[in-house]
């Protein structure tokens, strides 16, 4: 099975194109979206949905992850093994929140792709072979051992609680951020103090709370509006947890 | 075949982990997506939105349907059977449009599932047992004879027509209302008065007219725009059929 | 295969609808969204995206294209066989893009469609028999030998180089000419010139560039940003190469 994470969005045919490569190299292989929503050329905001996303695929998935600004410059083309499953995209952090991984350049035989589009040209056609089989991952090329990474911010301690901050804001207006998740105390962000609860609908109606969210980390949310709009949150608004 | 409807958007990998969960208990089942834009938290479009689009899936389909703010309280995980066709999803109205339902309670052993993502942790799962024959439908649960029901606004009768409102907008901006369909009279809308026609393209370009639209109801359109915008026209506004 | 292309969106549940009707008739049938994102009723929009997006599936592959703002009127309901695929839709100018096409009339027996969804209740039925081979491309009627044909206005010719415009924007905001491809020059637009590269990531942060974009056409982009925002670029915009 193969599975797609770009930051294409779906108004334009590139997605389309991709799953035309892939169906003419492994007819009948299961292709599926993770999303095509990581916003535009953000490679962190990438890594982290792909972070969500990729436990829930079984194992031998492979999946093709392109947020990709330095497309057709010296940046690597990777593909990575961990935790049984098999990631191609570029080096530049995109996949660099997998445990335990293993990198390997892509080397192989082929025509030079395009230099704007290796979603197309390139990681679709080495994730078809891979996912059939006629490429083996030990075969894609040689091993990197200074693959591209990016970190993620820690939270910090302090004396009566963590200060962390926003990561990403989801399209219901849930603010996911860093610190983990937690089922008491309280949060303070936006100058406002929260509740911790354990489900949206602990909140009355409108209430503005926070709670431990899909991908086990914290997040701020508001019953039946958007936590981000009401509070005005953004990436890297600071959100403290008391407890 | 399992066929999924939830409020979750595309721009997050929700939708994603849903599709993964299911590839790893039923492999190779066909997945299709109705449709993941269901505004947040609605569920009368939601309801409407199944309304119109599950008679066109074969008989054997199981559908999972995730618009659902109350998810982690003690609102009911069902399914229900109707038409030959199952349903997954919460009881909070969002099934209560399909015909001659037998609605049953999930009660299955299983691991305590989260209390933020029933459509990833517990919905899916359900469906591709069901859609795989290893969980039969009398095997679910209990069957529940108080499911929660939602309605729909009937129109009303007048002495030269009737009277009715605004369901809800769709995407080219016209507005699908709970009128029965007709190919005669005219409509009164927004101070204005407008002809029904049979095809959108009877209307003049730029030209405001009623037809009956692809799920039966009268909808309002505008040729080359979008009636919705031009009348300001939002769910609840009034709409009368003169014969 | 079957693949789709549309201008519904993917907020409404009729393409959904579209996919339930092919897996009635088509079990099993593998189906690929082309995009569901052509502008609505941008009928040359449409077939660009379609010509960008065709040749990269495999052949045999069944399109089933609407953009149909004539949908219920007396326009045609054609297949299109090009390139050892064949294309289903309007006869509008939506398939009139494809190299050495064959145009066919559908003309067989089966219940009256609607007057407003063609793409459910006749595209979407004969695409699946065509794909399954229950229906032959030369049964499916009368060639047609007029069908419309929509023009992309060609580049002139210009003492130092060549004239051409903005044909679409795409997601990222990049602006996509009718001018061909090229790897040296510069163009003028918008009163900025603008150098020739080869990759988006040969611009420096923030920097305007003309390169060959993955369609052979050249196309306005800005790194880390939208070339089409900032250079207040739509379509018809006047694009000038210079060699």
């Amino acid at each position: 099975m193969i599975a797609l994470l770009t930051d294409f969005g779906l108004a334009d045919p590139y997605v389309g194109a991709m799953k035309g490569v892939i169906a003419g190299i492994a007819p009948g292989m299961p292709v599926i979206d993770v999303t095509h929503g990581v916003p535009p050329q953000d490679v962190r905001v990438g890594a982290l949905f792909l972070d969500a996303a990729w436990p829930w695929f079984p194992p031998g998935t492979v999946f093709v992850c392109v947020v990709d600004p330095g497309v057709g410059t010296r940046r690597r083309p990777i593909v990575v093994s961990a935790a049984d499953r098999l990631f191609v995209g570029p080096d530049n952090g995109l996949l660099s929140l997998l445990p335990d991984p293993i990198f390997r350049r892509i080397d192989v035989a082929g025509p030079l792709p395009s230099r704007t589009f290796h979603g197309r040209d390139l990681f679709s056609p080495i994730a078809a072979r891979l996912a059939t089989g006629a490429l083996a991952f030990v075969d894609v090329g040689p091993l990197v051992d200074d693959a591209v990474r990016i970190d993620i911010p820690a939270p910090r301690a302090e004396t009566d609680g963590w200060s962390g901050e926003v990561l990403y804001v989801d399209g219901f207006g849930n603010a996911i951020t860093n610190l983990a998740g937690t089922d008491s105390g309280s949060v303070e962000v936006s100058g406002e103090r929260l509740p911790v609860v354990t489900a949206y609908g602990d909140a009355p109606p409108g209430g503005l709370v926070a709670l431990t969210g899909s991908t086990n980390r914290l997040e701020v949310a508001q019953r039946d509006g958007s936590a981000a709009a009401t509070l005005g949150l953004r990436p890297g608004a600071t959100v403290r947890l008391r407890a």
